[in-house]
C-alpha cells in the first residue's frame, strides 16, 4: 500500500495534536480550517489561541482552500465540533467527491468528534454519512476516541486511544499511522458504543465540575462517575452498543479523565456553574466549544425517545436550561430513595 | 427491634469517621483500640494522629478493654487493617462469644477492611469467619465499601457506599443505621465482588500514584484506570464475583477516588515511589497502613493460582519487591503489543 497523505478537517485542539503525531511519523499532513484568516495565522505563526503553548511542526500545511486541501488526501480526519459537522461536510462534499473520482480506494474518514446532534440525536459518523449521502455503517468510516485531554497530548504525554470501525483493516491502518511513542491505540469494532460513550461523558463531566465548584469532594465525584457510567451504558445498550465498550479505555477511561483532569473544558464549565457563574457568561469567555452543553440537550431527547432513565443527565439539563441550582440538584441526587444498586 | 449499640473494632480512619456518623444518629457507640495508650489518648483528647483535624464527638466511648467493649454491643464494625485482622479477632473471640451467649440475636459483624491476606489470599470477611470459627458466607457478616476517602468523610462531605451481605435484612439494617445527610448507602448482595474490588483497587492506585510521580498526566492515568478495572474484574470473575459489581460504586467508584484523590494513602505512596523514594522510607514516614503494599503480594499470588492475567498488578509487584523502576514499568506497559481491546 502507498504511503498515506492525511487531511485533517478542523484546526481545533484535537486536529492540532493529531497533526503533531502524524508529523512525528513524517506523514505528509494538511490541516483544513473553515476560516481563511485562521488558516493564514496558523500557517504563519504555527500557534493557535485554542491550544496555548503548542507549536505546530513546520512540515504541516494549513489551508482554507477546499479543493486544494482534498487534492492528494488518502485519509481524512474529521475534527469539527458536533453541531457544525453537518454544515462543514455539506460544504466539503463536492471536494471530497472530486478526490474520490480521481483515486481508488476512496479516502476513508476518521472521526474524532465527541457529541450528539441536537434535534436528530445522531452520532458524529451518522451526521457525516448523512451529509455525504453515504450509507450508514459505511466501511470507510472510523472513530478515534479515548482519554485525550489535548493539553497533555500537546506535551506528548502518554495516552491510550481506541480506533473503532466496522472494517478492522481500517482500524489497523489508523493504529499504524499513529504509532508514536506517546500513543497506544487499541482496535475496536463497536462504533456505536465508542461514540455514545464519547458524547455522554461530557454531560457527566459537567456534573463532576459542579461537584468541584461546590467543594463536595472526590468521594461524591467518584460515586457520580460510577452512577454516570451506569446511565451512559444503559443509553448505549438501548442504542445497540455493547455494554463492555463502556468499561474500556473509550468508556470509563475517557469518563475518568474528563471528570478529573483540571484541564478539561466540560469539567471546567461545570465548576464555574457550581461556583454560581451564569452559563452564557462562561461560554462567552471560553475559546473552544464546550461539547457537553449542546450534547446534554440531545442526550435528554434521545433518552426520552428510548425510555432510558438518566437521572444525572436530566439534572444537568435542568441546571443548564431550566434554572435549577447545582446545590439543589446535588442534594436531590443524594436524597433519592435508598435502594439496591443497579448497573446497566 | 430494639435500638442498636455499636462497637467499632479499630481506631483508624474509617473507625473514626463511622463513629462520627453513628454519633450524629445518636446511636450509642464505642470504639475499641488494641492499644490501651492509644485508647486513653483518644478518649481524653478526642483527637487522633491518624486523622489530623478530626474531633471525636464526646458521646463516643473509647476503650482497650475487650470484655467491657463487647458487653452491650448489638452490632460490630470491624475496621482493622487486613494483615492484623486474624490476630485481632483471635484475641477478641472469647469476648464476642461471651456476648453471643448472653444475647439473641448474636451481634452481626460489618467489615470495612479493604485488602487480601498474604499467604492465604483470603478476603476480610473470610479471615474474620476463620478466626471466629464461623462457617463461610455466614449471614451475620456484611461488607461496607465504596469511595470513602476518610479526610472527606471527616468533614462530612457527601459520599455513596454499598452494604453487601448475603442477608439483605442485615444490609438494610446497616443502611438504616448510617442514614445521615452526607451518606447514601446502596444495598448489595455480591460480597465477593465488593471485597475483591476494594482490595485490588489499592494496587491500581499505587500504579496511578506512580504515574503522578512521573508527571505522565491524567490521560495515562485514566487509561490505566480502565485497564486496571478490566484486570480487577477478571480476577473477581474467577473468584465467583459478578462482573457488574466492578462497574458500580464499590468498583469503579472506589477505584476512581483512590486513583485521583490527592488524599489517598495508596496513591500518595505510589507518587513518592514514582519520584524515586524508597518503599521502606515511605512506609516508615506514613502514620497509617498502606493496604496496597501487602495486598499487591497477595493479589499476585491469587492471580497466579487462578491463572488470571493481571499485567498492571504484576508491574506494581515488580516495582515494590523486585527493584523494577517505575519509568521502565510504565514504558513496558505502553509498549505492549498493539491489539484489540479486551474487557473482562
Amino acid at each position: 500500500m502507498q504511503a498515506d497523505r492525511v487531511l485533517i478537517i478542523g484546526d481545533g485542539q484535537m486536529g492540532l495534536v493529531l497533526a503533531d503525531a502524524l508529523a512525528f511519523r513524517a506523514v505528509p499532513t494538511t490541516i483544513w480550517s473553515p476560516f481563511p484568516d485562521d488558516a493564514r495565522t496558523l500557517q504563519t505563526t504555527r500557534e493557535s489561541p485554542r491550544l496555548p503553548g503548542f507549536r505546530l511542526t513546520d512540515g504541516v500545511q494549513v489551508t482554507a482552500d477546499d479543493a486544494a486541501a482534498f487534492a492528494n488526501a488518502t485519509l481524512i480526519i474529521s475534527a469539527i465540533p458536533t453541531q457544525y459537522l453537518r454544515q462543514v461536510w455539506a460544504r466539503l462534499r463536492p471536494s471530497l467527491n472530486a478526490t474520490a473520482d480521481r483515486q481508488h480506494p476512496t479516502p476513508p474518514i476518521v472521526s474524532v468528534t465527541k457529541g450528539c446532534e441536537i434535534g436528530t440525536g445522531l452520532r458524529p459518523t451518522q451526521i457525516i454519512a448523512e451529509a455525504l449521502a453515504m450509507p450508514p455503517n459505511h466501511p470507510g468510516l472510523c472513530v478515534l476516541s479515548g482519554p485525550s485531554i489535548a493539553a497533555e497530548l500537546a506535551r506528548r504525554l502518554p495516552a491510550s486511544l481506541v480506533a473503532a470501525a466496522p472494517d478492522q483493516t481500517l482500524a489497523k491502518r489508523v493504529q499504524d499511522l499513529l504509532r508514536v511513542p506517546w500513543l497506544r491505540i487499541y482496535r475496536h469494532d463497536d462504533v456505536i458504543g465508542v461514540e455514545v460513550a464519547g458524547a455522554s461523558k461530557n454531560v457527566i463531566a459537567l456534573a463532576a465540575g459542579m461537584i468541584d465548584g461546590l467543594g463536595a469532594g472526590a468521594n461524591a465525584k467518584s460515586a457520580l462517575l460510577a452512577r454516570g457510567l451506569a446511565e451512559i451504558a444503559r443509553l448505549g445498550s438501548a442504542m445497540g452498543a455493547r455494554i463492555d465498550t463502556f468499561f474500556g479505555v473509550a468508556g470509563v477511561g475517557d469518563l475518568a479523565v474528563t471528570c478529573f483532569s483540571p484541564e478539561g473544558r466540560n469539567r471546567t464549565c461545570g465548576e464555574r456553574l457550581g461556583r454560581g457563574e451564569k452559563l452564557d457568561d462562561i461560554l462567552h469567555s471560553m475559546k473552544s466549544v464546550v461539547e457537553g452543553v449542546p450534547t446534554t440537550k440531545s442526550i435528554v431527547q434521545l433518552a426520552e425517545r428510548l425510555h432510558v432513565d438518566m437521572p444525572i443527565t436530566r439534572a444537568v439539563h435542568a441546571i443548564l436550561f431550566d434554572g435549577l441550582s447545582p446545590t439543589d440538584a446535588i442534594r436531590e441526587l443524594m436524597q433519592r430513595e435508598l435502594k439496591a444498586e443497579q448497573v446497566g
